[in-house]
């Protein structure tokens, strides 16, 4: 009969125990949480916060008595791993409730510690009104000070879980700043896409501070005062640190179980630590990235529950591999919604990987059919083969299913060829004859296979001489409105007859609106002989890099 | 200089063409359209019929103009191809509009003629007021019935278009009767996953008849009587024939091109007919089936489109080759929708390929934030290796998403362990840490490893003497509610207190709401030595198998 003691009951680990359990009906499985809840809701909580869930009970997706009853799983919660002895094989624990100190031995030990939200080390850190958002004590504490009249927060940190909670709160009534290091919102996100979230933000009312970091917090009488770098004050009444996690990794670096460069424990593929008694899931863990298999720490909901279950099946003897974490994320910030998987640009450019890149802007269904919502979707691949590496997608309605599919595409080592021949689902509600993922596919082939030569926007964000001529296809109307410094307007219709305006001497670079006429004006000038290449994406991508929407 | 003649302006036909034009700058292409439109909105008509698409003009998707301006394409509409000279490699013309013949030469020929509607030979079904809904003008027609004051029309056939008109003429204020032949509604489905698109129609006031066909059509005054076999008849203004289409190769027998046994024009992987310099396209061509690799006529907007660009690229020299069609499909009826990608069971019994089948019912996204729709999802897969054959949905939001995730998973051959391992978007609003997808692979995968014998719902629709125990897991409120005839009541967290209450000789089958209890039970009578299954998708699938929701 085995045992087996897990520690940290939220995702990873309840995912673990109930696994284990099922697997081995006479296992004996401990389940240890410090915390007071079990397996809840944390990415609900900002929704809790701002009132979208009224129901706390929901938040609690399974009680202790449920893994006891159910699962006859021995839950102890308000209680602490003090240490961990290899050699033994026990764990030392503390309940935080009696001041008791116990032990426990294990056959396996499956730690799911999770990470903390950093508190940087700033002055005033510590003071009242300073929070972090990790468990439902947080959240509690952050509604408390809205019911009790707070008008104004303070987010420091524009990643997701900072804007989910910008928008609940201002849903909620309050006024609400988030100040971001980076120069743009979602710093996982290629800045270009993170752009209309920003706006949309600013056109909700959040005041939105970015390349700024705060310096100190002070009290102000019943208030906060924060002071930021570059000497800007805000008067709060409440402040959330959402500036990153770290690996909860104490336990582990005691027990002289190694850990990774930023924290993380070290696992195989099976989620075993460098003790072949002990693994390691979830937040705290270090793994590797699905497309460049380097190492990563990604704390994500979705792999840390396939991890807690594939942890359980190894430690049952069902021989069973993570294969490393993509990032699929999402998140919706008023009516818009960002989302990414795999490779961004930014950290191919880091990571000096060799890449392609392509941007289209389509309707998320038919055209025709009424509310049809632009999206903008980047594809991220290979130049050799194709192979997708990473897509992100920023629009309304339709852009989580395009970037699950695409996340599908990159699991299944997919390329641009293939998504050419995606079939999917087409009424005119959900879709078109020719989805967005063929549209990406597309245009992409044609890059690689040299019928689509194509330009990047960014070479022509600040004015500068360029060799090339630029032309602009689109119509007069739209050319009057907004186009790049430089460009003659030649619209694609008027193309053929007016090919004597443009010197074949020079190269030529055309764009449209959102890459379709300009492909088509770049196929006649090619065939003409010219050298020519078409902004990916069009005049849509050059204003989404200056921020334009 | 290649010249290209194409037959039919619509989806295959307009893709090939200005790929073509794309691809040879020089090339000769002429576009011969019988119908005054190319390139219309087919799959938007039911929507402009029940007023939910208000500009007509909308329905153009692009019109001659465009291909004429824009692609430098000979566009002849309202013009008919009488027949083809392949020896002389020239079509005739006939102009509808001024009588006028003439002859076309071509170095290749594209054909893509499209599918008609099937007009059965029954008494009276050339009255007016009996439509087909082919082209704009017959929406129109339909259309302009409505403004005359129909109050009542009749729907032969309940088939993805039958319903959306169906769905658009309720909105639009018409009383609506269906007649279907088969005992369900959209025949492609399988009937379980059929039933509770049957149940919204009824819940929206469609009469609905199944199982019975039209006799005869008479006049009664000005309106319709329609008879039907069981010897019903229907007063009606108006009839909608939506029984399925015939590809139009009238042409293509004429020229002595291949055929296949339903009528479809044959083609090899390159859209190449039997004649190498014609290609065929669309509705009208037999392709094969992307899992069975047999041959298959779907007549789908998506795979036309495909089609026309790879005839188009194979005549320019560029290799390019059809995978086949997954015949992914969707519609939406009231609040519900339906999908399905690859094979059905239905198709897969009728071809008698082995499969295993798993059911789950989850809810869109995540339970604790509001507004969570449950759908049910059905995986059908191969015992051996667990690769995905097909997938239905039914439900409300998400359904499409999960179906195209699905689809990726068919096109890359992905197995149920895939699923196991997808990594897809996870925020509240739009999902959950283990999505649909990923807990039809858990439950597929566990069935597969023999760690869930699942027995089938249908097994239990008659009641009947059976040897093993039926054990209803779930809690006693539920069981009293309704529960499936014979079975005992013994909630899963009490199962193990009570095993002896179960006769170890007999073998157990357990179920509970929606199948996850049901597998815990499984799991620890089967530890405890009872030969037990779980049925697949619990009460929930059996309801549906009843056609009760």
């Amino acid at each position: 009969m085995k045992k087996i003691v897990i520690v940290g009951g939220v995702a990873g680990g309840a995912s673990a125990a109930t696994r284990a359990r099922r697997l081995d009906e006479s296992a004996e499985i401990v389940l240890i949480e410090r915390g007071p809840d079990i397996s809840f809701a944390n990415c609900g909580m900002p929704y809790y916060i701002g009132g979208e869930i009224t129901n706390r009970d929901k938040m609690l997706v399974a009680k202790p008595e449920l893994l006891r009853n159910r699962f006859n799983i021995d839950v102890r919660v308000r209680t602490e791993v003090t240490s961990i002895d290899r050699t033994a094989k026990t764990v030392q624990l503390h309940n935080l409730l009696t001041g008791k100190e116990s032990s426990e031995s294990y056959d396996y030990l499956i730690l799911s510690p999770g990470a903390s939200p950093i508190r940087p080390p700033l002055p005033g850190v510590d003071l009242p009104g300073i929070h972090v958002l990790r468990n439902l004590g947080d959240m509690d504490q952050i509604r408390s000070k809205l019911d009790q009249g707070a008008t104004h927060a303070t987010i420091v940190g524009a990643g997701f879980i900072g804007l989910e909670v910008a928008e609940s709160l201002t849903h909620h009534g309050t006024k609400v700043t988030v100040v971001e290091l980076q120069s743009q919102v979602l710093p996982p996100l290629d800045s270009e896409l993170a752009n209309p979230i920003a706006q949309e933000l600013l056109a909700h009312g959040v005041e939105l501070i970015l390349s700024d970091s705060v310096a100190r917090f002070d009290s102000a009488g019943s208030r906060l005062k924060v002071t930021l770098a570059s000497g800007k004050a805000i008067e709060t009444d409440l402040v959330l640190l959402g500036v990153g996690v770290r690996p909860d990794n104490g336990l582990a670096v005691q027990a002289g179980l190694e850990v990774g460069p930023r924290g993380g424990i070290k696992t195989n593929s099976q989620m075993q630590t460098s003790d072949p008694f002990i693994y390691a899931v979830g937040d705290a863990v270090e793994t590797f990235d699905f497309v460049t298999h380097e190492p990563t720490q990604v704390p994500l909901a979705g792999p840390a529950n396939r991890q807690g279950r594939i942890a359980a099946d190894n430690v049952m003897g069902i021989k069973s591999s993570y294969r490393g974490t993509q990032g699929t994320a999402i998140v919706r910030v008023f009516s818009k919604v960002a989302a990414l998987t795999g490779q961004s640009e930014k950290n191919l450019v880091r990571a000096k990987k060799p890449f392609r890149k392509i941007y289209v802007h389509p309707a998320h269904h038919a055209g025709y059919y009424p509310g049809a919502e632009q999206m903008t979707l980047k594809v991220l691949f290979r130049e050799e083969d194709g192979r997708v590496l990473g897509a992100q997608a920023v629009g309304g309605a339709g852009v989580d299913k395009r970037i699950d599919v695409l996340a599908m595409a990159i699991q299944a080592k997919m390329t641009v060829f293939d998504l050419e021949e995606a079939e999917l689902c087409y009424a005119p509600p959900f879709g078109s004859a020719k989805d967005p993922v063929n549209m990406a596919g597309f245009v992409a082939a044609n890059l690689l296979q040299g019928v689509h030569p194509q330009q990047l926007a960014e070479k022509y964000l600040a004015p500068a001489e360029h060799e090339e001529i630029i032309v602009d296809v689109r119509t007069p109307k739209e050319f009057d409105e907004g186009h790049i410094a430089g460009a003659v307007n030649i619209p694609v219709d008027e193309l053929r007859k007016r090919l004597s305006e443009l010197d074949p001497k020079r190269p030529v670079t055309v764009y449209c609106q959102v890459g379709q006429r300009g492909y088509i004006a770049t196929r006649i000038l090619l065939q003409h002989g010219y050298r020519v290449a078409n902004i990916s994406g069009g005049y849509k991508t050059y204003g989404l890099h200056l921020g334009k929407m």
